[in-house]
């Protein structure tokens, strides 16, 4: 069969083979309840608790500031959920970039008597100075502000923010989904600063589906959001799943440990597809010298960035028009619109996001098919209006 | 490896292989984003869709109706909270044999301005007539039954209990986990009795850990418990885990297809067991001819539960001495003392809960095994309290 390129690695990675090996025997005869009080059970017990020191080690933190959760939108809506719940309604501040399972607690904590404020960005896609001292003016209970943006790619100094918002009265959290083997990535440092709590992910890193955490500062009190059994110290209830997390712990470690010896693989490809997106007169959005080593955002006039994916996706190229976390969102991008960019040239972006199994070979493929695609759409695009 | 017998299927139950073989292509070369819209994510979008038809057809159901989470837990807590969230409090009532996490999440919306009523069993198990009249008299908003108990395997007569709650104004739950592929299961009938919503899961039936559907009336109005890209009809955020659950339908089509042949083997090992255990003096609780066909709880007088759990398993058997859902709890089970159960019986209550893998020899190993240990723990006890 033929395999397309996968340039989506921000949407979701391929499972490193060592991390699947790794996973199996869960799904086989080292099967049982990490609750049970039997060999099965002790033996996932076990596995459990080495997952749980491989994301601390991985990420700075101690193994009982981990909770696993089943995703990194899980993750979000614990923060924002169970925290607001044990304050008095307050303001609550996120950056107008957020991916939606920060944005959307955020609308439902709104309709529960919170203040809501959406921090501005700037052109370069880090938050707009005014409106965050605007912002903190009016003391924020709770902040959160990504790591590193899905779409753009752009890193926000979060450890300043951090300490700023802190010092002003709030509790902030980043969601780090996008950051964690990417960029270094530290919790102690971190929660030095002042960051409360932060997201990862294991799909977005070479592990499983179904499995993340949320690092925690463990004077923060949060009300739980699934109840029952009381795993994961009384904050995520359920069964754990214990597959997943195996393969979550080992993910982490992995990426972290191999996350400097991929960062000039990938800067040298994303040098080389960026110097021909220019020659193509293409627009790259976000700070230049601040994103993610694997992200690529552009636009180029006059061409509809849905269409473009779409003829890349025939083409063998797997890219993505928006975020790609929900399938029924068709207008411009939101984030680029708050960054300032015009609406037409927003509907004209594509996100190429690498990963370290990508190859320079095909940097140059997907360039050349770009190239001849470009020709044709603005030759089309003379004549009438691209769909 | 020496591999204990496995008799705590209530807790877990092994992957089945051909569920583990259809997942695999899934931890491998067909990742990808669901909601991506290349090749890569509309080959999950299509797994996504068949594991959705699989369970909603071995549950009669329509796969709109169908919401998937990652796990029972999680399907109790969306129902409990997400429909209280957008109803005026008023009156909850769950059975008290209920799972935590029914019964936690019930105690959270009771600090909401809930009354929660907890419906007391008769010493069968089954709902006490009296309590649950009464209950109806003051008109429920919500109703959560369990159709078949963890513990006990006690069933209850769901459909009746719905159409009554119904007729008294309420809305109607059944957490289904225990009875799903060991009972008949119907929603389309089950709804037509008054059932609104019903919880299954995979890992308690040959399927993964981390996948689990609840299944709903479109007609009741449930606010999301995690939000953001809007999967699931907006009712359950988050990068869907493929592998889980092509694994989760797969595992659903296979269970109720082999319910009624693997029915009487079950049959045969129980009664077995527990005509082994009369003869030792046991007490088995819950209704004789109203349980899951695989599950024996049971107690040998002035044996601690806990003792016989840890020498089973220290002779290669796998048992439980309670729910196996939390790790924390030591107590007696509160279900057996709201059954009426003496502290000192219940507090020698062990769970036998078979799969079809297992095999009368298996059974008669057990039992010569617990004689056995019976025999030593008794005579122990002559001397000293048990431990």
């Amino acid at each position: 069969m033929f395999a397309p390129v996968y340039f989506d690695h921000n949407a979701t990675t391929p499972l490193d083979p060592v991390v699947r090996e790794a996973m199996l025997p869960y799904l086989g005869e080292r099967f049982g309840n990490a609750s049970a009080r039997h060999e099965y059970g002790r033996n996932t017990r076990r596995a459990l608790d080495l997952a749980r020191e491989q994301v601390a080690t991985a990420v700075g933190a101690e193994p009982d500031e981990v909770v696993f959760v089943s995703g990194g939108s899980e993750a979000n809506n614990l923060f924002l959920k169970g925290t607001a719940a044990r304050l008095p309604p307050g303001l609550l501040a996120v950056s107008a970039a957020e991916h939606p399972s920060v944005l959307r607690p955020a609308a439902q904590l709104a309709r529960q008597g919170w203040d809501v404020r959406h921090l501005a960005p700037a052109a370069d896609g880090r938050l707009a100075r005014d409106d965050w001292q605007a912002t903190l003016a009016l003391r924020p209970a709770l902040v959160s502000v990504m790591l590193a943006n899905n779409e753009t790619g752009v890193l926000q100094d979060v450890a300043a923010l951090a300490a700023q918002a802190c010092s002003a009265g709030a509790i902030f959290h980043t969601d780090a989904v996008q950051a964690l083997g990417r960029v270094p990535l530290n919790f102690r440092e971190l929660n030095a600063a002042g960051v409360g709590a932060m997201t990862i992910s294991g799909h977005k890193i070479g592990g499983p589906q179904g499995a993340a955490a949320l690092i925690r500062d463990r004077r923060i009190d949060i009300e739980p959001q699934i109840s029952g059994g009381g795993q994961e110290g009384g904050l995520r209830s359920g069964t754990e799943n214990i597959a997943a997390l195996v393969g979550f712990g080992l993910a982490c470690e992995r990426a972290v440990a191999r996350r400097a010896e991929g960062a000039a693989h990938l800067d040298a490809m994303r040098r080389r597809l960026e110097s021909a997106l220019a020659d193509l007169g293409a627009t790259v959005f976000g700070a230049p010298d601040g994103r993610l080593p694997n992200t690529s955002y552009f636009a180029l006039p006059g061409i509809d960035g849905e269409t473009l994916v779409a003829r890349l996706d025939r083409a063998g190229f797997a890219v993505a028009s928006g975020s790609a976390c929900s399938s029924n969102d068709h207008g411009p991008s939101a984030t680029l619109l708050a960054m300032g960019v015009d609406a037409d040239l927003a509907r004209g972006a594509v996100r190429v996001s690498l990963g370290t199994g990508n190859t320079e070979r095909q940097i140059d493929d997907f360039v050349f098919a770009l190239k001849a695609m470009a020709l044709n759409l603005r030759r089309l695009g003379a004549v009438a209006l691209s769909g």
